[in-house]
């Protein structure tokens, strides 16, 4: 699908700083930046070749030495002829390198355009243009490695063999429907049945993958609990301070919530001190527990810290009951204080003051509670993408609808509508079967240039 | 000068964008952008060439799908190995793929440091050195016109000129030195006066165009005073609304000040409107007066806004009189309430609420009196750089010295130290003479990746 016009944005981020990148594509991209290029006649240049030279709109002022780097159709990310216009970065150059090929036809293109124009040109399908912008999203060694992992092709592979594996499902039972008069049974309804099972596994573990997928996306929330002085601060620190490598202090939105983000093992993790709680831990009044109730329903983990040379007391326990929806690690401080470690049940003995080293146990036991087997998945099959997960859902009903029918021991053909059905949801997955409407959404998220 | 190790560093501006750039330059650039590249072997490469594969830290995760273009030594922009490796944008990715060659052997770049090689290896001088800083904090037509201007070597060229004229005259009276014995006379010293005379107003000529440098780079401060309801805001609103391209209002440092930018002809003025000067009117006090002088000590321009319904008080022309650092211009305002134009001299009278027509001929009084005339000044004659205009005064200095030897017939020896010490200065300026500690002054206020 080859498009009529040439787009054009700045693909570099805002700011001061050396470099920027002005990106054309389209059939005429290398007419107008020859327009533009007091170097030599792009039109004419070996694919992948570099070209330094000025940059001027015809009749204008001069507006930058610039290397134009000229990528020819169809060996280019989007499949038509490429120019990245290397120019000076900040805020000034390349807006006017960006005007300059306005004026001279090009159009300003649309957010996530180019990483449409490549999807539309058969250059990656759906499933890796979202990548891209999960990759350019990043923040953690997991979402990266996920999200490069996609944008490879893996996590579509795995999408469309199980697509492919019940499309041939399909076809072997519908062989049967054509064959319907003559009263013969091609497969056998228990083989069918195995396979249909294979493909429901897939899918479930596939979306069993979906809250991991969103933890190694938007990070790990961890909720810092406990009465005043059991030593929630000092907690906060030696977790946030293990690795300082992406670690940064920032007050919270309200004035009683200290936030550190910290990386682990490749995952982002927020850790959260609820000085907030602190007021309503002795007579457990309704805003207390509104204001606790509120911050915990945001937490994917919460770690309740008491202090060991004080005791758990029954307000607490009664309290922590109220928590069922989310993982809770009891933490003992001050161990330090103690004469002997003592033995509880549950309950994770510790001194936070000692550093990060103290708590390494913590932060193991906060990675199993979040992630749980994280080692044992395949970077390949981690769903991490709402829309996906949308699919991945239906695919998952109607392969539950298909298995009740072959169990039930219904006519063929409606066991392949739902069939079908579920084929039909993994390819809008990897884009196999696309709306013009499934585009929009998709390409909105993107920013203009990518 | 070849420098022995190999520099790198991200060169475009952080933050989510498609794109971003990690530049190395040196020796080993090409061998550590192979060991870290899924593509080809980049070492073998011809030169201006760009490569399509993956980037892979040996024995690491797969970072991402980049582009490598390779330009050789000594076609390179620092006249070293450089590869520009394209990379996805955002926080993460380009921080990996700059850890890994790191991690190979090359070192983060100080900051300047790719210009600074530039002009070791003899690619640019320093005055075009510098040019690349004010082009990338460009934030008007005009500074980015002086700047590319800059880059493009014309402005060396004017300075190189200069002091290679007088470089001919010290020539001129040395050779005079070298036989005094035998008491010749080469140079009739009325045409040596001439040569400096011309010299000397050459560089009079560079000095004076340093305020409009200022204001080009830094833009220029205009401040809008007037008892209240003269209609200053009125006025603010319709100078800054009349080219919307680059305008925003901005809350002030303190309450009662409001700015507007915007640019006119190339330039771009902030419009201040000093709400504060509105209590000290009437009663000229202390601290109103002091507040005042506050503010119109970092004007550029002041615009003075009367009532003409009203008329210009006699404690207002009094309070004039003290900004006589300044340029004033005093506007009548509120014309369309008066049934004839009053003919007032020195005075302009428009209707500011009758939008940005109304108040074109304040706008080009205003470039007027801040820029002088500007059309007729070449803009590779223009002085932006606070270093230049330093040695440019010091330079004008020790021709002023050399002039006063020649008049009063002083010995040959001592007018042409003058003379030789005016050259070194000029040569500071393009680089011709340097030194380390210029190098560091220079290259440390750019960005690192530069």
């Amino acid at each position: 699908m080859i498009a009529s016009d040439t787009i054009a944005a700045i693909a570099t981020a805002r700011g001061q700083a050396a470099l920027a990148i002005v990106r054309l594509s389209g059939p005429e991209a290398l007419e107008i930046a020859t327009q533009c290029f007091r170097g030599r006649d792009l039109t004419g240049v070996a694919t992948h070749t570099a070209h330094v030279g000025y940059w001027q709109t015809p009749g204008g002022p001069r507006i930058d030495q610039v290397v134009c780097t000229v990528f020819r159709a169809p060996r280019s990310a989007t499949g038509e002829d490429v120019v990245e216009v290397t120019c000076h970065g900040g805020e000034y150059v390349a807006a006017r390198v960006l005007a300059s090929v306005i004026q001279r036809g090009a159009r300003l293109a649309a957010p996530g355009e180019f990483t449409r124009r490549a999807f539309l040109g058969g250059k990656m399908d759906l499933a890796q243009a979202e990548a891209v912008a999960d990759l350019i999203q990043a923040s953690s060694a997991r979402a990266h490695q996920t999200s490069v992992a996609a944008l490879e092709g893996h996590y579509s592979k795995v999408l469309e063999g199980l697509r492919q594996s019940l499309l041939e499902v399909c076809a072997l039972a519908e062989l049967e429907i054509d064959f319907t008069d003559e009263d013969v049974t091609f497969a056998d309804r228990s083989v069918l049945e195995g396979l249909v099972t294979r493909g429901l596994a897939q899918v479930t573990e596939l979306l069993n993958s979906c809250k991991l997928g969103d933890f190694v996306r938007e990070g790990i929330r961890v909720v810092i609990a406990g009465r005043p002085n059991a030593g929630k601060s000092t907690l906060l620190n030696s977790l946030s301070g293990r690795d300082r490598a992406i670690v940064s202090s920032t007050p919270g939105t309200t004035r009683d919530t200290l936030e550190a983000d910290a990386e682990f093992d490749g995952l982002r993790f927020r850790f959260i001190d609820t000085a907030g709680l602190r007021e309503s831990n002795d007579q457990i009044e309704r805003e207390g527990v509104q204001r606790a109730k509120n911050l915990l329903s945001r937490a994917d983990v919460v770690i309740y810290v008491f202090d060991l040379t004080v005791g758990l007391r029954e307000t607490e326990r009664e309290m922590m009951k109220a928590w069922q929806q989310v993982p809770v690690i009891v933490v003992g401080n001050k161990l330090d204080l103690l004469d002997r470690k003592p033995v509880l049940p549950d309950i994770m003995v510790l001194s936070a003051k000692n550093g990060p080293d103290a708590v390494k146990p913590l932060m193991e036991a906060l990675i199993k509670a979040s992630t749980g087997h994280w080692s044992d998945l395949d970077v390949s099959r981690i769903v991490m993408n709402a829309r996906h997960q949308g699919h991945l859902a239906i695919a998952r009903q109607t392969l539950l609808g298909a298995q009740a029918a072959l169990a039930a021991g219904r006519p063929t053909d409606l066991f392949t509508l739902d069939l079908r059905a579920a084929v039909r949801e993994l390819g809008m997955i990897t884009g196999t079967i696309t709306n013009e409407e499934i585009l929009s959404t998709i390409f909105s998220r993107f920013c203009i240039g990518k």
